[in-house]
Formats: C-alpha cells, sequence, structure tokens
C-alpha cells in the first residue's frame, strides 16, 4: 500500500501562485480591518464540544470535526460511548462570543475585533465548498449603535474596494422585520424556523417550488401573504414600515448613512427576503454580492444574545464575515490583485572560487530590503545553461551572473530572462533597477 | 452546567496586543523568506492517518490528535476497532514531502518553499508546551548542495537580525559523523537510537545522570569513548575529522561560508553532540541558540529520504524550523518588535446632528492609507467623557472632536490621550500628524 500523496477530501494543498494569491488577501483584509480600529485576536483552534454544541447539541453537531479521546479517556469512552470532547471550530462568531464572555471585563467597550484564519467543517465536499476554509472576520462587542453595523460593513467594503473589487450589492434586512411579517402572515411561531429555512432557498431554487413547499407547510393564505411582503420587490417597503416601523427606520439610518460615505461603491438595497442561516441573529443582518457570483462574498448581522450562552449578561453585538474561498475565485478571475509583489532575482554560481564573492553580493542586495524584491541564490554551481533553466523556472525577472571578468572589474552581468538581453552594470545600477517605480 | 470559557488545556486565546506581536513575527518571517527567494505553500490541517504514521504508525502516533469518523463510517469503525482514518499534522515537514512528492514534478528544481501555520500535538500540556503552536519552516528540495544549509540558516538568521535578537549561536553537526563516532564507540546498530535519545538529553539532564545511563545501556568502554569523542568540547575536532572525513569536510565548508557572510551576527560553532531529535535527518543538522533560553530557538537539517515514505524517489532536501513560541517568549522581553504598527486615531461622534460629517471624515483619514494608522469611531455616541474614556482604554494616541463650532469653521479638535493637550486644527494638519516621521 502506498501512502496517498492527496490530502483528504474536501481539504487542499496550495501551490505557490495560490498561496501567495491568498497571503496578499489576507494582509489586505488586515491592513483594512486595522485601518477602521479592529484589533486583532485569535482563538484555539481547537474548543470543547459543550462550547461548539452548546446545550442541546442541534444542528451544529453536524458540521463538527470531533477529536478523538486518547488513552485512558477513550477507553473509557469506549464504555459509555462518549469518545470525544474536544472538536474544531465551524465559525468564528461562536468562539468570540466563548472570548468576549472570559476576557470582555478586561477590554475596551465597545471592543472591536478582527479574526482571520481557518474553520472546519464536516460538510460533504463539493465544488467551491471545503471542510477547511478560511474566515476574516470583524465584529463589534458591546454597543447597541446602528454605527456598528455601519462601521463593519464599510470596513468590508473598503476590503474589497482595496482588491478592486467593483459592483457589489449590499443587502440589508432586519430579523425582527421578517419575524414581524411572519406574524403578520400568521404563520406559527412553531413553524418559523421551517419557513425561513424555505425563504432562504429562494436563491437556489425555482420561486415555484418554494411557493408550493410554502403552501404545504403554512397553507394558502399565509403563503399569499409572504409572497405579497417578502417575495416581491417593493420599492415602498409599505408592509415593513407598517408592521415593524422600529426597525425599519433603524435600517434605513444603516442604508443611507452608508450611502452617503465618501468613497462608497456599491448599492445598498433593504431586502426583506434576506434571511441569513444563522439561527443567533437578532437584529439587521445583511449580505454581499458580487454580479460574477450567485451566492454572496459575505455577510453578517447583530447577535445580540449569543453572549447568554456562556452563562453571563446578553452583551449586544454585531459582526461580518467575508466569504474568503468566493473572494479569491473573484479575484483569481479578474486578475487584480497580483500574487507577486516585486522583481524576483536569482543570482548564479559561476563556479565554487567565486562562491562566497556571489554569496555576499546576494547578501548584501538581500539587506537593501528593496519592497517585496526576492533574491535567490542557485543552490549549488554547475552549467549557466542549468541554471537560467531554474531560473526561468521559479518566474525571475532577471538572472545576475559573476564570472572571474565581472568579479575583476566590479562588475556583473544581468540577464533579462524574458527578452533574454544580458547587460553589463555596476551591483548600485542592479541595486536601483529593482526598485518599484 | 455552564459552558466553559476557557479553550481546552495546552490550546490558547490571544488578547489584541499578544496577537498583533505574533502578526508582526509572521509578517516579518514572511518577509526574509520571501526576500530569499523561498516561495509560498501552505497545506491541509488535516492528513490521512496513513501520512501521519508511515507504514509502521511508531513514535509519531502518540503525537497525532485523530479526528473521529463520522456516521455510518464511524458504526462500522466501533466494529473494527477503527475510529479514525484523519488527523491534524504534527509537523510541516511530513505534509511538505507529500506535497512535493504530488507535485514535484510541477515545480521548480530545486524548490524553495515556506510554510508558516499552526501543528497540533497531543503532549501533555506545560508552562511553554502548548498542544497548539507556529512553526514557520524554510526548505530546499532537489539540492545536495551544502549551499541549501547556508541559504536556510542565513535566511532564518536575517529573520532573527530583522526583530533585533542579538547573540545567537548556530550548533551544526552531522548524522553521519555522529553514527560514525557511535560505530567507533562500538555501540550497537539496534542500540543506536537509544543512544542517541540518552545523548540528546544533556541539555536538560545532568551529566553525571546521562553518563549512568549510557553505561547501562552500552556498557563502560563505550561509554567512555563516547565522553572522549562527544561530551568533551574540543576545538581540533579530531574524532570527527579522522571518522567522518567527508561530512566533516563538508560541515567546515557551511560553518566557514556562513561565518564570512557579511552581516552574519552570530557564532558558528560544530558540535558532535548536537542530535535534534528527529529520526528523519541524514546529514548535517543545526540548531539556533539564544543566551536567554536554556532550549533551541529552531533547528532543522537535511532530511534526503522523507519523500521515499510517498513511493517515490528519495529526493535531496534540507530544511529549517523558528521555534515560534520561543521566540515570541524572547520577543516579549526585548521590546525590539513593537505590536503597533502605527497611530491610534480615535474619531468621537459630538451629536446625531454631525453624525454624517463625522463619518464622512474619518472615511476621508482611511483613504489616505497611512501606514500602520487605524482609525476608530466611537460606535454610539452620548457624552464626551465616555467617548474619551473609550479612546483611552483602546490605546488611541488622539482622540478627535468635531462640534459645530468646529463644522462650521471647518476645522476639529484633537486631543492628545497622553498630556490631554487640546489643539484646534484643520484636517489637513491632522493627516500630516499621523504620518511616520
Amino acid at each position: 500500500m502506498n501512502i496517498p500523496t492527496t490530502p483528504p477530501s474536501g481539504f487542499r494543498d496550495f501551490l505557490p501562485e495560490a498561496c501567495a494569491l491568498r497571503s496578499r488577501a489576507v494582509e489586505t483584509i488586515s491592513r483594512v480591518y486595522r485601518s477602521y480600529g479592529f484589533q486583532p485576536i485569535a482563538t484555539s483552534a481547537v474548543e470543547d464540544l459543550a462550547v461548539l454544541m452548546g446545550k442541546g447539541g442541534g444542528e451544529n453537531e453536524k458540521l463538527i470535526f470531533k477529536l478523538l479521546k486518547r488513552g485512558a479517556q477513550l477507553e473509557e469512552g469506549k464504555a459509555t460511548g462518549e469518545l470525544a470532547d474536544m472538536g474544531l471550530r465551524f465559525d468564528l462568531t461562536l468562539p468570540l462570543a466563548r472570548y468576549y464572555s472570559k476576557y470582555g471585563s478586561t477590554l475596551p467597550r465597545p471592543f472591536k475585533a478582527f479574526n482571520i484564519g481557518p474553520v472546519w467543517r464536516a460538510e460533504r465536499a463539493q465544488k467551491g465548498r471545503y471542510r477547511e476554509f478560511y474566515q476574516c472576520d470583524a465584529d463589534i462587542i458591546g454597543s447597541d449603535s446602528p454605527l456598528c453595523e455601519v462601521e463593519v460593513i464599510s470596513a468590508i467594503l473598503t476590503a474589497f474596494g482595496a482588491m478592486s473589487i467593483e459592483g457589489l450589492t449590499v443587502l440589508l434586512n432586519d430579523r425582527t422585520i421578517l419575524y414581524a411579517l411572519l406574524d403578520e402572515a400568521k404563520v406559527p411561531a412553531d413553524k418559523r424556523g421551517q419557513a425561513c429555512v424555505l425563504l432562504d432557498k429562494l436563491d437556489k431554487v425555482e420561486r415555484e417550488k418554494v411557493l408550493a413547499d410554502l403552501t404545504e407547510l403554512l397553507g394558502a393564505d399565509s403563503t399569499k401573504a409572504l409572497e405579497a411582503m417578502i417575495l416581491t420587490e417593493n420599492e415602498g417597503h409599505e408592509a415593513e414600515r407598517r408592521f415593524a416601523p422600529d426597525a425599519f427606520a433603524k435600517l434605513e439610518l444603516i442604508r443611507d448613512t452608508l450611502r452617503n460615505l465618501p468613497g462608497a461603491h456599491a448599492e445598498f438595497k433593504i431586502s426583506p427576503a434576506l434571511i441569513r442561516g444563522f439561527d443567533y441573529y437578532t437584529g439587521p443582518v445583511f449580505e454581499f454580492r458580487h454580479p460574477k457570483l450567485s451566492g454572496s462574498l459575505g455577510g453578517g448581522g447583530r447577535y445580540d444574545k449569543l453572549t447568554e450562552k456562556f452563562g453571563g449578561q446578553a452583551v449586544p453585538a454585531c459582526g461580518a464575515s467575508i466569504g474568503f474561498e468566493r473572494l479569491l475565485l473573484v479575484l483569481e478571475e479578474t486578475g487584480a490583485v497580483s500574487a507577486k509583489e516585486g522583481k524576483r532575482v536569482c543570482v548564479t554560481i559561476f563556479d565554487e572560487n567565486l562562491r562566497q564573492k556571489t554569496l555576499d553580493l546576494a547578501a548584501e542586495l538581500r539587506s537593501r530590503k528593496i519592497p517585496g524584491v526576492s533574491v535567490d541564490v542557485f543552490p549549488g554551481s554547475g552549467k549557466l545553461k542549468a541554471q537560467f533553466k531554474y531560473a526561468d523556472s521559479t518566474g525571475a525577472d532577471y538572472a545576475v551572473v559573476m564570472g572571474p571578468e565581472e568579479a575583476d572589474a566590479g562588475m556583473l552581468k544581468r540577464k533579462d530572462m524574458k527578452t533574454g538581453v544580458e547587460a553589463l552594470m555596476s551591483f548600485e545600477d542592479l541595486a536601483a533597477g529593482l526598485s518599484p517605480a
């Protein structure tokens, strides 16, 4: 039996170019979040199952990769059937609520935090859906001001803007509006969850099918009411204004403030059919849509009760997450973010006699810290032709040669790997030619 | 039962300042690795157990957090006793060998790669030893040149230098030298591994105890021979020169090349007692020592046969890893790397009438992209005193106030949070005062 060289299904490796692009995106998002005053935090990848599942277990349990107990605990576990007591986090919001419950008293209030890192979900792997993927969350905990939504949404729009992502639409809704409309349509409380699941399918499933399923669940009258209030484009938003006036006014304030901000290159649209899956949302919810994607590029909302889970008081909170893997799809297509930072130079080793001198040259070039420039040294020696081939395979812009003549003259030869043109030049001219324009 | 707010034993959360310091360190190391021509790669956190354990299982199995199977597979597993078939990676070298075995034919040869990320080990948690920690690896695969060792070691020294870590010693040894000396001391092949484990304890255990254990394992004669050749400081290195002349000459070449490089602020020392635990090393090994730490700040070596594991040909390879958690201990103590990048500004909201205008001001300031500067907006409104208190708690350097008078005059007030001094100024002066000196 050979040992597999492929990662398990749903898990991925990244080749250098893909990896560089991901790093650039993470760096850009971090920089923008920081520039908005969000502070970086990090939480453990592994959590107690009690944290991940909550008191009731429930829906989330299906998502969790559990860690098998070990040693004596495993033997005990085999007897009791409790084979695991820890698991991998499946999002960054629940860990944040735990984090804030523990450290909140020592943190600024409100606390603006961002967290970027991998999460794991035991879902069936399929195109574009992975079992390990990144989330990029920004949250404000401890304030119920609608400015939180404004800050979080504009931070994410600025991050998208920094990556030249254009044409975004931000959909806005509010859970309390949704629930008021459901009440108004006489959806019984115990069918609210199921009704939302069906409404949420509008993006993926044909409208007729959604209506049929709703009718089966709720009867024709309720479905008709929902169709009129939620499933029909309605610029006047009469139903929302009438049945949830306060929440709607707040949502309008958020929308209008965002619209008026300088540099807000997005459309903002209140959409009563926006659900956002998670059941912890308590107020405004929002989602970023891109013309090239059928789903969203991210989203979030207000979750004012999540910290209650940890036995503390309810603390108002609002946060959002960038759909990092979808973002990467867009970046790969637009090519607007380059994986490459600066020029790549490959220094060849002419022969063993010149090795130290050549390494000194590379060391000196590296010590200049020219932004983004990478200075490779061919690790070995041998025919220049092979070294040029190596330089080419690494994507080098230039190969540098210092043979005995160049060394004696205090010069070096620079070969442009694209054009093949060689030029004799001084070290200082080489360095100058690498600086960003 | 309350849900715990603390991560499981051996796992950690990071408060903003600690997290910022870690990010700075990762960014610095990445930048330096890139500047040396190493290309970023990433591998899955989760691997097949067959990859992690190898054909024989063995030592590593103790380190592995295994993922519990799910659904029908779990039920089957309960019958067969195979409760897991995946686990968390415990280092970045084994995944790299798998990665290279899969993608090697499409990559440059030699291939210079770096990988920075978390690994997980199911060891008993204790002070300074965690179950989740970062590794920062740089490797060169596909070359047997001693320049690989030179490149890898100088990249890491440059990274340490960029973080103002001074006074390092690099210990160098070679597995083939070690084994030649063990042969010479008549250590039987089947006791080599145990003997190395004992020798490796020299750092942690008293010398007398090591000698006693060696005597018990090997008898008095072999122990005496090892004591003379390996455990005694010997600047002339007679035994190494005599019993492993080729390997020693190569090690001297590596040492001397490193010594002669400009800007190499470290001592380089050949140490026949340096073991480095992993059994995959086949040639030179090395370790970075810092005067303030009893263990190492990182290390690595040559592992020319690791890819054989995956059924391919043996490919020469050499790599090193920074002990990230120990590095952080040193950085926290020296304070040489600041967690803070630039000035922090908190923009207060005077009242609701001025909200939009104040948000516009913040948006304009953010759009200037002044390096490292963070511009917070108080999310809400209310008494300025409370907003100043918030600004202070976030570590803001300045709070900015735009009241009706300032707004009418096209000015704003900047409060220095350390001195309390307030100054009326234009937006441009505020922006200019935030630029790095």
